[in-house]
């Protein structure tokens, strides 16, 4: 077995209102900052013990699917990495 | 002017509790997975035009320690990318 560490990044689909995202945008904005658009994403990142890669890629996606991320609201990415 | 995107990842510093991440990781052994630990952080894509790479990097600074980032409580990493 080695030690793995998935990073998985959830985020809203575009066009998925983000209210949170907006309103640190405008925090931003009446700070003085200039900027031209804030979007927020989660992150966990996981530390497993796994076969390989594709091991551990696969029982962090199906981790993904059945709890991190709901398909109709988010996309997500996965990056898998030896520790 | 050039149109650049900052990444800001937003992690607790390591000994303050994350009880939300625990109840995740909870969640996620509840549900039959194997894993070692599990940790949240909170990501921000910023778009902004700058005059250059660094210019964006010192402005994004500005705004994760005035606005995104607790220094007590918060590890902060920011990358740049040209749009």
């Amino acid at each position: 077995m080695t030690a793995y560490t998935a990073t998985v990044t959830v985020r809203l689909k575009s066009g998925v209102l983000d209210p949170e995202a907006e309103t640190t945008q405008r925090s931003l904005e009446r700070l003085g900052f200039e900027l031209e658009d804030l979007r927020s994403a989660d992150q966990f990142e996981i530390d497993l013990d796994a076969e390989d890669r594709e091991d551990a890629e696969d029982r962090v996606t199906e981790m993904t699917e059945r709890l991190l991320a709901n398909p109709t609201l988010h996309d997500y990415e996965i990056t898998i990495d030896e520790q």
